[in-house]
This record gives C-alpha cells, structure tokens and sequence, in this order.
C-alpha cells in the first residue's frame, strides 16, 4: 500500500499502488516525482512531495536489503533527487506492509511541527514535542520517551530552517540517529512541511511476502556466500570501514586536497581507515556494526573518544575527506567532533566540508583549523546567520563572500574522488541526474580498484560508456534496498546478477532477467533525466566547472571532456 | 577605440574596434559578452569581462542621448546582462573617443582594489584609496580630491563583497555618485576585478566628430522638439518623475503591494510622486533635473529632508514602489532615506525593496516597518552576515529563511507592475534575456498609459507581439545612448523613428532606415538569447513563478501564459 499524507490538514490515506506496482526504492521516489510534481515547482512549496520507499527486497531476509530512498524536488539542485539511507526504518516499512509514504501540501509557514506515526493501527498526526536548542540524538531520546523505543526518521535545526544541505537522520539498531538520507536538503523538503519526525512502530506487523519462499531461501543463501566471500565486502569494508579508502584514494593521487588543489595529502596516514580502528581498538569502541538488521557487510562502527565515550557512528570516509584533507584538517577526533555535529543539527557532512572550504577560501577561518570549522558548524544549531548560509551549502557561502572555486555540480558539492584523477567518477558527477555525486555510478571500482574490470583512470577512453552501465545498474540497485555496496562483489562475481533476478522472481513470483534490471535502471534514469529536463537543465548542466581544466598534482592530469563527449554517458 | 584593461597585470592597451566597429551601448556590451567570454564560466572568474559602452550618439548635441551601458555576465541571473544608467561618465568617454572599456582577468582575491584614471593623456591605474566602513558619497568626495573633480563610475560595500545585487553608481552633474547601474550585480563584476572607481576626466578631449553637422542639427532640433511636445516626456516626467506612476499603477489595480498580495495600497497617495513634489517644494529641493548633460525630460529630483538638506536624488518610481507598497511602508522620509543607503553601499533598489519583502515574509522584521528595514539595509554597509544575505537579493535571503513567494524571474526581482494586471510587461519579466525586468519591454504604454497605441492589460491577446516588438525598439534604443523615456514621444509621433535614423545616419555618414533599427534591435536580442543557451537557459525559465497563477486583488486577474505561448515574444 502507498501511503499518503496530507500535512496541511493533517489527514491520511492508504492507496493501492495502482500504476506504482512494482516498483521500490528510488523507481518509487523518482517515478512518483516525476508524475506528480511539477518540475518547475518551487521545492519548499506545497506542490513538492517528499516520497520515503523501501526497497522491493526490504524486509525480507536477503543480506543487507535494509536501505532505504528519500525522493523529491531538491532545494540544493533543482532537480530531482533519491537521497539514500540505512538505519532501521525502511525494514519496518516493508514488513507494515507500506510500499512508500508520500508527504504532500505544506502548513502555514509558522505552523507547530508535527510528528507522524505510523503502525499496525494505523497513523497518528500530533504536534511535536518542542526542539528548543536540542540535537537530534537528544530529541530521538524524547521521542523514545514519549512514543516508546521505534524507529524514526528525524530533521535537526538545519531541516527546521528549510536549508539546502538539510539531512533526514535514521535511527539505526542502537536507537541512535546516526544514519543519513545526506544528500540534496531532503530535510529542508521535510520541515517545509512542518514534519520533524516520522515513527515507525512495527509491532505486530504482517511482515513479508514470498510467492516462493523455499526458492527466496536457496537464492539468499547463494546471496550471503557472494558478500561474505568478495575481499572488499567481506574483508576491506568490514575491517576498516569506507574509510580504508582514504590511504587507497590518496596514494593513486586522487584525494582532493585544500579544495581539490592537489590529490595527496601529506597527513592522510593520520585520518585514514587504519587509524581510526586503531584508536576504536585501543579505546573500546566497536570497529564494525551494521547500520540495518542483516547487514552482511558491517561497514559502520561506533567511534568512541580517549574515556571511552560515544562520538559517532557511520564515520564515513567522504566525511573524513570533506573534512580532513579537504580542509587540512588531520586530528581524528575534530573530525569525529564534526561528523556528530553534522548529524546533531542535520546536514550533509560532503556538502558541509567543502561549504567549510569555501569559508577558508574566504579568509573567514584558517585553513586546517579544526576549532574554527567546528564552532562555524555549531552556528547551524544557533541558528546563527552564518549558520544559515553554511547550512545552504558551498555555493551559497561561495556566493556570500565572493569565492568563485566551487567544486559543484548542478550545485552539489563533489565528493572524495578528484574527477581529473578518476574519471569515470568525474563523468559520473557531470552526467548523473542527481548532481555531483559518487554513489551514482561508481567508477572508482574500475578505475582505481580493480574491481569488475580495469578502466585506466587518466584516460578518457572507455570512461562514458563505464558511468552510464554503472549509473543503470545503480539505479536498479537502488529501488531493491540492497546497500550500493554489494555491487564491489556483484561486479566481479558471475552469477550475482542473476542470483539477485532469483530473489526478486521468488519474492514476486514472476521471472526476472538480468536484461529486466537493464531496462529498470534505464527507466529510472530516463524518469530521473527528463524531470530535469522539464525543470529547465541541459547539457550545459552536465559538466564540471571550468576551474577543473587546470593541472591537479601529482599526476598533472586535468578535465577534458567536451560536453558532447559527456552526454554520451546518458540513456 | 576599445580600451581594454588587464586588472590583474593592471596594463591596458587602445585597439581599433575591429569586429566591434559601428557598435555603441548595449549593441556593443552584448556583442562584447556573446563573443568573448564563456557563456559557462563563474560571474566573478577572470575568465568574466565588464563592458561600459557609451551609446552611438553619446556625446553629441541630441537630447537626452548621454546613458551608459554596462554589460557581463550576471552574478544574479547567470545570464548576459546589460544594466543602463545615466551619469555624466558616458559622455566624457564619447568626447574621448572611447567607444567603450573592457575590463578583463581579475587579481588575487586579497589583492587591493585599484582606481583606473582614463585621461585623454591615457590610462593610470594605482591603488584606490582605503574605503573603511565609508559610503559611496564620502568616498566620491575622496576621489574628487585627490584626483580632482572628474566624473566617476565606483562600487560600494557590496560591490567590494561581490554581492549579486551590487550596483555600480555614476555621478551626476552634480557630483553625486546618484545614478545607478542597478541591476543584475555588475558591481559584483568590477569588485571580483577590485576595481573600486573608474574616472573619467574628459579635459582636453577631442569630442565627437559628425560626418554631416548640417544635417544632424538640423535633424536634432525637430527630435528636441519631439520630445518637448509630449505630454509625458514634457509634463508627466519633468512635473513628477516617474514617481507620477505610483497613483495611476495604483488606481490601475497592478501595484504590487505586500509582496504582489493586492494590486492597490491603500495609502499609496502618501507615496506618490504629487506627495514628494509638495514635500521638495515645501522644503526647497529641486523638483526637476536631469540626470546628464542636455537631458531634455528632467525626471529626476533633489529630494531634501525637513531642514532643507539633500537627501537623495534619482528617486525612482521602481524604488518608491519597492520600499513603499511592497513592504507596506507609506513615509516618503523613511523611504528617501533607504534609497540614499542603497547607493552609499551601492546595490538594487528594486532587489533591495523585494529582498526587504523575503525578510518580512520570514518574520525577521515585521511588515510596514521602516526603521527596521533601514537598520537591516545598514547590515549591508557593515558587513554584516544579514547584510551579505540582502546584498545577495530576494531569492538569496528566502533560501535563508526558508521562504518560497518569491517575485524573481531568471533569479532578478519583478519590478512595480504586478504581471497578472499588466499582462504585456508580464511576458516582458518571462521573456527577456535580462530576467524580471520592466525596461527592456515596457508594455505599461499600451497596456495602461495609452501611449503608442491600447492593449487590453487583463486579456493576453496580443500582448506577445507586443512585448516582443518593444523588446526588439529598447534594445535598439539602448544602443544608441537614448533614455529609454524617449519612448513615449517616439511611440506616438510619426516621424520620430525617421529623426533617430536622421541622427545616425548624419553622425556616422551612412544612411541608416527603420528597418536597419529593427534589424539591430533584433540582433541584440539574438547575442542575448545566444548567450543565455550557451549558458543553460531554456523555454523553463522564460516564465513567472508558479504562484502568480493565484488570483490578484482587486481585478481577481490570474498570470495564464502557458511556456509555448510565451515563446512568440522572443526573436
């Protein structure tokens, strides 16, 4: 059943999916986006949608199906946006039998916010507990207080303010609200409903579906063999997080460094993967965890400081990027200090330290000083003017201090992969509908790790017709709840595609192709593509900023792809 | 000759006009911008250039032929813009000889702002005199002494902070820096080049040549006369401004009150252009003056406070509009007084006044209140985070607070004529490639004021031709140095398109027809639009916001263009 919620009269209803069957994850956000949203809407008004899906595989017993897609017009891009998610909602979701929840129209501008919960029984509209000058790991206490230990979906301060790098966080197994929908100010779209939290309470709940369940457990078998046996997801990821990346990425001289001036930084050693487990290991943290039930993978962890102490969890390596190398910054636990403030007021931690950059660019602090970045970031939570103009991301504080090296593309900030040293990803961030994003077709594995085929990064060759099946399969991925990471062990594991077709096919009991998958991930980027299109962009839009022509060291490689090489990466 | 000046390696040279030959005002900054910057390039990147032309007849005997264009592409809009504004630097630059200057390249971003000194002795560029938290006046009166009274073209605070809104001001015969270059941020431009002033000392010059003087003063006197005998551009415009429109738009039922709520203001009388004449007349200001040398209309003004000081001058319709009805706002002093501050910091009335609104639709200050707006104006001068919000315009401050009733169109404010009630000047705002702009296709004649023909404001038959004819006259107009108020008599008198022609022809020596100024007219656009989709833009963004499709009080008019309709007006 759809879910949909009117936030303006606080009244709801349960919908057959009708022409929605089918379809989960982002095919649900960005078809419903695309149908029902008029492109030229603003994002705040009440002609916007904010669509929550699980995954078609959410719920059942399939390894590290969990995720969870966020979808709307995004107020960071303008254009349509899946913002992707773990944490324990999504699961809950699929086994109360809800294929998405739709969130439409919008309360007066002052109206009190609202917390929506969800169960068995139904739904409860109600004004929210008050937030004052509360975190979000605080204001999920008061919400396990008040509705009793549940799920949830929350906005922080920047959400509040209907700011442009606003999050929407996911409590995780541990009650924690430390898992990110990061991307595209999807909070914003959410507190411009006035909606701060959405409950999710599976108590009693039907749970899931099979048509063929021995087949589902024979192919989930098969499925849990391919994660726990592929290196990076049985070994790299769980040993040391992303962030074994961050050695990985800075020796192929592709870290971006200083706002993407340089791509090795001399300190990485001291913000790496290894060390951060280190540091877990001799203070007693947790150095590998799930972020939803099932997870095979156990790429988070819980990072404690020198007492021992809860910091954060999900401490990805974009975030040590943006925030270290990227700003000079090599102390483990500022950066630490910065992701869980991030998450305390609801921002996106990519979009947050290369925002941070371009204070530094501007001479508002100090490049490399940690204590400045973090008190800037606390303005968010103070509400502060300058908190506000960090909370709408790089190009707007860029744009109020006269900075004009904004690594963005359709005005979302760059993640950890310089693109003039790994190319594929580069055309990825030019040509993905959703901006400049990684996870939308990640080259890195071709490019830099040789995983699923060998693509030489500094090249051109070969490097559009790479994003493209990447941003496809991507695509697809995304709409089944499976985390993006198994697709390191799908791309170098023979029958993983079709294993993951014999899941679908006995869960719904019709047969699934691999070429089924194609042809959904192609629609999802065509839906994803001509939304744009009827929002006003263009080719023009799919490029990075001229600024990536000049020589990135070590390798001295720059960006040189035309924008007629690049639309060879679209459907 | 083209001028053409290195701000960063502060050199310069004087190049034949080449390509450029035969081009003056908006013809050549168009030309200039089309041809030679990157139309994807960042607005405050050096690969931008500042383009101040004066027009083809600026500089000889013809009436009211001394406005200046300045052209790049736009901070604001993103798009190619020319900002018109009148000054006594146009002139001198024609006596001269300089067809226009072209600022290239930009320094460090820390490095100090530079004055340039163009003499018929040559170019001087040297370090400008420190600003501190001085306004434009005081610093004018700075230059004037250390370079001698000489007319100047200077940005202010927000034009040092590279504020999208910024302005650059021109002085007046008088010597105050009063007229503006307002819109679409070329302050901005010349503040990321850190060109705080540009003086122009025409002593000495050798003036403008004619190639057949007989001819053109024979044809100068008959358009002095043309415009003598108007009742707009001898009675309307010299007895009350332009502030004449604030009763007659107001009982038209399309002055935008309260952020385009209603089309009447209740108090609209206290506001009105018959109320400041009383109050100068009363306190001994000055009623009519030009704003250039040989201005025959003389709709400005020297408006004094109640002890008979100067206040301010060029105190326009656009900004009694916007600062009055728009934010509810009815005392004429309070209202002088944020048109003075706009020019000490140097930024867009017409963006200040609905960027003031966007804070007032946030609750940070409350509706009507003018002392607080001026306090918020202030934060401008003093750098202030609230300040660099304002100076950003009206979407920046709404992306701040969250707020989604913007008035923009291509990201530039609408200005005091709401398009549901004044539909022609409505397909104007979509249209132009200048973004929300009433100037480049003032469809007020015919829709309201009966001037050059009648157009029924409320029906959108024929208003696409309309807009589009008079897009295609302003944009020819605007080459030529003309005020745009030459309009009026030009519209309603038969021979007056011939007497321009006349002019041109007698000045240059080439016969020059009608259709030779529809044919320019028309190519100005098409460099515009050219520019504009090189840079992204499409039929998307040729339209009002989605809200204006609401009803406006009191004709209950709706905005009904549908995009395709739309495109009939461009060429």
């Amino acid at each position: 059943m759809i879910l949909r919620i009117n936030t303006r009269t606080r009244t709801h209803a349960f919908e057959k999916p009708g022409a929605y069957a089918g379809l989960g994850g982002r095919a649900l956000t960005s078809r419903v986006i695309r149908s029902e949203v008029p492109a030229d809407c603003h994002p705040l008004s009440g002609e916007n949608k904010l669509v929550i899906a699980p995954g078609t595989l959410t719920g059942t017993t399939a390894a590290t199906s969990g995720r969870i897609s966020v979808g709307a017009k995004s107020p960071l891009t303008g254009g349509i946006k899946e913002s992707n998610s773990g944490g324990i909602v999504s699961q809950k979701l699929a086994k109360l039998g809800i294929q998405g929840i739709i969130l439409e129209d919008k309360p007066e501008q002052d109206a009190p916010f609202m917390v929506i919960r969800v169960s068995k029984d139904g739904v409860t509209i109600e004004d929210a507990p008050a937030t004052g000058s509360m975190g979000i790991y605080d204001y999920a206490k008061i919400l396990d207080e008040k509705y009793g230990k549940a799920a949830c979906a929350v906005i922080g301060a920047a959400g509040e303010m209907c700011l442009k790098a606003s999050t929407i966080q996911f409590t995780d197994m541990a009650g924690r609200p430390a898992r990110s929908a990061g991307r595209g100010g999807m909070g914003a779209v959410m507190g411009s409903k006035r909606v701060k939290a959405i409950i999710v309470d599976d108590a009693g709940a039907p749970g899931v579906t099979y048509a063929d369940k021995d087949a589902f457990m024979k192919a989930g078998k098969r499925w849990a063999e391919i994660l726990r046996t592929h290196p990076i997801t049985s070994q790299g990821l769980p040993g040391f997080g992303t962030a074994i990346l961050i050695n990985i990425i800075n020796e192929a001289g592709a870290l971006p460094t200083k706002n993407f001036r340089t791509g090795r930084f001399d300190r990485a050693s001291q913000v790496s993967g290894e060390k951060m487990v280190e540091l877990i290991e001799k203070r007693g943290g947790k150095a590998k965890e799930g972020c939803h039930v099932g997870c095979a993978i156990q790429c988070s962890q819980m990072f404690v400081d020198e007492k021992g102490e809860y910091v954060t969890s999900g401490f990805e390596y974009e975030t040590l990027w943006a925030m270290g190398p990227n700003l000079l910054i090599d102390d483990m636990d500022t950066l630490a200090l910065l992701d869980r403030h991030c998450d305390e007021y609801g921002v996106d931690t990519i979009e947050m330290g290369n925002a941070l950059a371009m204070y530094m660019e501007a001479g508002v602090i100090p490049w490399g000083d940690g204590k400045a970045a973090l008190e800037m970031l606390k303005k968010i939570g103070a509400r502060d003017p300058l908190g506000r103009i960090l909370g709408n991301g790089a190009t707007y504080v860029a744009d109020a201090f006269g900075v004009d090296r904004i690594p963005v593309v359709k005005n979302q900030s760059l993640p950890a992969y310089d693109p003039r040293a790994v190319k594929g990803v580069g055309v990825t961030y030019a040509t993905s509908p959703q901006g400049g994003d990684h996870t939308a077709g990640y080259a890195v594995c071709q490019n830099v790790l040789s995983c699923g085929g060998t693509v030489a990064p500094h090249s051109k060759e070969g490097q559009a017709e790479l994003s493209k099946n990447l941003q496809i399969a991507t695509a697809a991925i995304d709409s089944t709840g499976f985390c993006l990471f198994v697709a390191f062990a799908v791309l170098d594991t023979a029958d993983a595609l079709q294993t993951i077709c014999d899941l679908i096919s006995a869960k719904y009991g019709q047969t699934v192709t691999p070429n089924d998958v194609v042809a959904l991930g192609t629609q999802i980027l065509t839906d994803e593509q001509e939304f744009n299109k009827a929002a006003g962009f263009t080719k023009v839009h799919d490029q990075l900023p001229r600024w990536f022509r000049q020589k990135l060291p070590p390798h001295d490689v720059t960006w040189d792809f035309s924008a007629e090489e690049l639309q060879a990466a679209k459907v």
